[in-house]
């Protein structure tokens, strides 16, 4: 075992809570002093040593609250999420610092849970299986999904895998972003799209121009068929205006795997809105995932300390990776 | 209203119960006498006088019950589902009566729903309801479904269609039927595809050769991870053996739409076997579908009266339609 050595970068990751340490980092014995920190106090005292962090505990407000005003801090933050949201705070954005995310990691497993929401939701699964406890025969019709339409908001690599995904049932997909060019509506389209969408899917980043966009006004122009589903970030929406849509039968229903807090306080009124279905953040989590996003940030690293342009690198100002 | 005319043909319907008379049949007005038959009695009673026998409630054995013996019978007659095992008694195979089902009403809404149903289990869906239903938040993770493989018995539309949508989730699938051919294996690969299958799909008619075809030792080459689901006919499968695979964790999860009884008695231990998903016979039953069944008859109705050949004509030896 070695010691700080001043000629090998230090790498400083920020742990998850449970703990549950970034597979792969072996690799870096020898190319890297690895140190961990598994909150803001620690954080703190470790980042002004610290040329690279790995923000591997992604649902932690940590790295905001320990950030250093002024002086010594990483040349090089990476992010094991997609949503960059988190980092998104004025020092961070201001400096120099580059930040790359787990760009790709997570595109096809979303769009699958997406798949399984939609289906789930035609076919009515969960009433089934709540039948199914009671013991009980209950013959429905369900929805026909091939010819369906569904409006895809958010144009990174999980929007546009679910399209992909979606188009493969024989859905007919609009995709909406920032700003209209080909394939892609602008959101001058947007109320238009979800006034015919038998499905709204939101896969967008968190940014000042996207928090709250789906709130009453948003429900309101959809149809009484409609179902919703948030893959994005909790605050994209305004919860209780989605409990009030879903309560009033605005919408027919939805499902949420984000939420504005997280884990999902109990006495919160989405656990029992009717027909929302609830899941704990967890729709890019495929078995193997960890490794994945263990593997991605050693690739970067060894860009990194080859001096080679990194992929995945935010812009800061958008909050997101802009597309090819 | 007119009364009986010996120059218009006389179709009866075996209705459906709860009644749900067919749609459409209005059309037939002036051109044939349409008379109704609620059970077996009663069909029994007016078997006689039916140049046409609609089979509307396809889940009664009164049509076997009700068949004369000798003298007067139907010419043709039309069974409302897919699978015709119901209608393959003796007396009506060996007669010279035509006999037609409603092949492809049930292929798309069928294909879609297994398609739901591996997502649903791949996803741990049923879990995550469970767990919402206690707001409890528990993150897991789930599967990968591109890549993995699966094995749909059954070559006729519906497994077809079945195939079809499974490869558009990145599911590499083999189909298996009566005979090997051009992209269909025999039933001597059947084990050994089986034995390396995620998803065991069974959508096969239900003949003497099918009956009880997925019975212990089949759940016994799968592997431990894989999920079986049957949309054909229950008695596809030996029931009990299926209980015992899951308890024993043979296998990882099943879904079944058939059973051997419908509706699935009160006391069955299928209702709580461990990782099975029971629904209503209902995979192929999407908003419309009565009245689509109806068009169809109509439609070969009109064939029928004009002497032209029918569409749908069950092979009676086999059991089944022939495919193209």
């Amino acid at each position: 075992m070695s010691g700080p050595d001043a000629r090998r970068p230090t790498v400083l990751v920020l742990d998850a809570a449970p703990p549950a340490p970034p597979p792969r980092l072996g690799v870096l014995t020898g190319r890297a002093r690895v140190l961990h920190a598994k909150d803001a106090t620690e954080l703190r005292d470790q980042l002004p040593y610290a040329d690279v962090l790995l923000v591997w505990g992604f649902l932690s407000d940590a790295v905001r609250e320990a950030w250093p005003g002024r002086g010594a801090r990483p040349v090089w933050v990476h992010t094991a999420s997609a949503g960059v949201d988190r980092l998104m705070f004025p020092e961070l954005v201001a400096s120099d610092t580059e930040l790359t995310n787990a760009r790709g990691v997570f595109d096809q497993p979303i769009a699958e849970y997406v798949a399984a929401l939609v289906l789930a939701m035609g076919k009515d699964l969960p009433a089934t299986i709540g039948y199914q406890a009671n013991r009980e025969w209950r013959h429905r019709e369900t929805q026909r999904i091939a010819g369906t339409r569904a409006c895809v908001v958010g144009t990174g690599p999980i929007g546009q895998a679910i399209v992909k995904q979606l188009k493969a049932l024989g859905i007919t997909t609009a995709l909406v972003g920032r700003r209209a060019r080909a394939g892609v509506h602008g959101p001058a389209d947007l109320d238009r799209l979800l006034a015919r969408a038998d499905w709204a899917v939101c896969a967008a980043p968190l940014t000042d121009e996207t928090r709250g966009m789906f709130d009453a006004r948003r429900f309101g122009v959809m149809q009484p068929s409609a179902r919703f589903i948030n893959v994005g970030r909790g605050p994209l929406v305004v919860e209780s205006d989605l409990v009030d849509a879903l309560r009033k039968r605005w919408i027919a229903g939805a499902a949420l795997d984000v939420f504005e807090h997280e884990p999902l306080p109990d006495d919160s009124p989405l656990w029992t809105a009717p027909g929302l279905i609830v899941s704990p953040h967890m729709s890019g989590d495929t078995v193997g995932w960890r490794d994945e996003l263990g593997r991605q940030f050693v690739e970067l690293f060894g860009r990194w300390e080859n001096g080679r342009p990194l992929m995945n690198v935010v812009d800061k100002k958008r909050g997101y990776v802009p597309g090819s």
